[in-house]
């Protein structure tokens, strides 16, 4: 296809143009993703959450003028609604967003939200694909921390950094959404706002607490805590020497190819799901499923039963084992 | 089932029994939800929403506390990772929930995050369903403002309360993260701090830019903002008066019946979703879905057209339009 060729040389308009027709999935959207498929893998893939509040999105700023200070090209898928990326600020936000552009080297694209579970998840996929095959070598994802899909999405990057700020609340959000389990970087951003050391101590407990092996025997990561404040740029470089430490990790104990597989069956088995649903739905006609709501909705059937009913006894799943009055 | 019978009587262990039964979604779990199921439909489905550090979670336990005093029931489903409830909280926050503690008129239920996306989404729809058919007249669902599928939870409620508090970073966080869209009732808690008029009337802009027309012609509804300082209860008598009237509103427009239905439509999907899955996984075999894994990992294939090999040229979907390379 002329628009891949195009994006695949450097053409930000055509890129631009690719990634919307991947995130409309229609037929082209899937024969441009195989072509560019076999030119993905090179890219570092870094997640980046954390609660709205917390500064993320001016870090995600900071670190990408890090990495083009360092002629590394930077691309940035931001999911998080709550980021000035994705046009959900009202006010002022956007001017950070001003010193990069017009850099060749920088892609910013904002993911909208999609009507399904799992459609933001491939959808988000899809597009670090594209940017990872065009050459970016660092791919960014924002979001945000809180979500059981964005946790599911940030899970599957190379590297997932979690932000935390002091004072956000009575306490330390990233250890109560779950977040220290994913995080291979921690930043306490706005630490220069009081509360900032207490932070960092409670996630430094925190990670002395948690089991200090590696995973199936690997060499153990400790996450690394970095405190920043990214309005002003302190301690960004920290982070970026941090995730670049990570990252030689991995190669090093090779994780690297066990976090690319993990992303990969995430993958397939979202869009199997979402193919699989799409192919029932042609089969069965939406009246019939319309008619098979309204019959749940006014309890003549629950909708376990219903799905039994509409997709046929079957084998092999625990919905078939002996039924018990 | 003798468990769902002890449950209906009110035996509160029958009753946590029966909803771990139902979390761990045996065939079992099936056949309880299935003699549960007609007796569903009666309860007022509140969802309560807000970014982490908002006081959601004490306002839950402060609207319990409203309600009990007016001799309604009350059951609570809490799917935020952050709430006291899920035992995310690391100190002090507990101390609030002695309140209801030994009332037989509540009943909280923490949901642990699941593996997959929809795992969650399901569970939390089952709990709901078992809380309503026992009897419980309101059932609060407490979700992170934040996530797709935490806000496709929260839709799915009756009434939706979106929490916002002053000061939790550099905008109003609700406006930012899409919730201004299904906020039914809007409060801003915290309203002791400075700010709080200021955020009040920022949701109050943000409402008069949005469409005041109601859905399909239905008269419109239009988001009451409540001030509250949940700590120490003040609001929270007006809170309670504004799901009231919400649940009026739904009743007089016919909009209960829409409401319920919707919540019908995104379970009967994703029930399906998790069964062809299932049954997909089952007739594939586990060691073929790892040699796909791995095919696509080393770029043999990319995703979509494994998917397309796994199932079959199949018909009448996007994935079988007509091909170009």
């Amino acid at each position: 296809m002329e628009l891949v060729k195009e994006a695949l040389a450097a053409n930000r308009y055509a890129l631009a143009r690719l990634i919307s027709l991947i995130e409309d999935d229609g037929a082209d959207a899937r024969t441009a993703l195989a072509a560019l498929y076999p030119r993905t893998g090179q890219a570092h893939v870094v997640g980046i959450t954390g609660a709205p509040g917390t500064g993320k999105s001016t870090l995600v700023n900071e670190l990408a003028k890090g990495w083009r200070a360092q002629d590394v090209t930077v691309g940035v898928v931001a999911v998080d609604p709550s980021s000035p990326f994705t046009g959900g600020a009202l006010l002022g936000d956007r001017v950070r967003m001003r010193d990069l552009a017009g850099d060749p080297g920088v892609f910013v694209r904002s993911m909208a939200s999609r009507g399904s579970l799992g459609g933001l998840a491939r959808a988000t996929g899809d597009v670090v694909k594209v940017l990872d095959a065009v050459g970016f070598a660092v791919v960014l994802v924002e979001t945000v921390g809180a979500g059981q899909s964005e946790v599911d999405i940030a899970r599957t990057a190379h590297t997932t950094v979690v932000v935390e700020a002091p004072g956000m609340g009575d306490e330390v959000q990233a250890l109560k959404a779950g977040l220290l389990e994913i995080a291979d970087v921690l930043v306490v951003n706005k630490a220069d706002r009081p509360g900032a050391a207490q932070t960092a101590r409670a996630l430094e407990m925190a990670i002395n607490r948690n089991s200090p092996a590696g995973e199936g025997g690997e060499p153990a990561w400790r996450p690394p805590i970095v405190q920043t404040v990214a309005l002003d740029g302190s301690g960004v470089p920290e982070v970026l020497k941090a995730v670049a430490a990570h990252r030689e990790h991995l190669c090093a104990s090779g994780q690297w190819a066990g976090r690319a597989r993990a992303r990969v069956e995430t993958e397939l088995i979202n869009v199997l799901q979402q193919e699989l649903l799409a192919r029932l739905r042609a089969r069965v006609g939406e009246g019939e499923m319309q008619a098979w709501v309204e019959r749940i909705t006014a309890r003549e059937v629950d909708v376990y039963t219903a799905v039994r009913a509409i997709l046929g006894p079957g084998t092999g799943t625990r919905m078939n084992a002996d039924k018990r009055g």
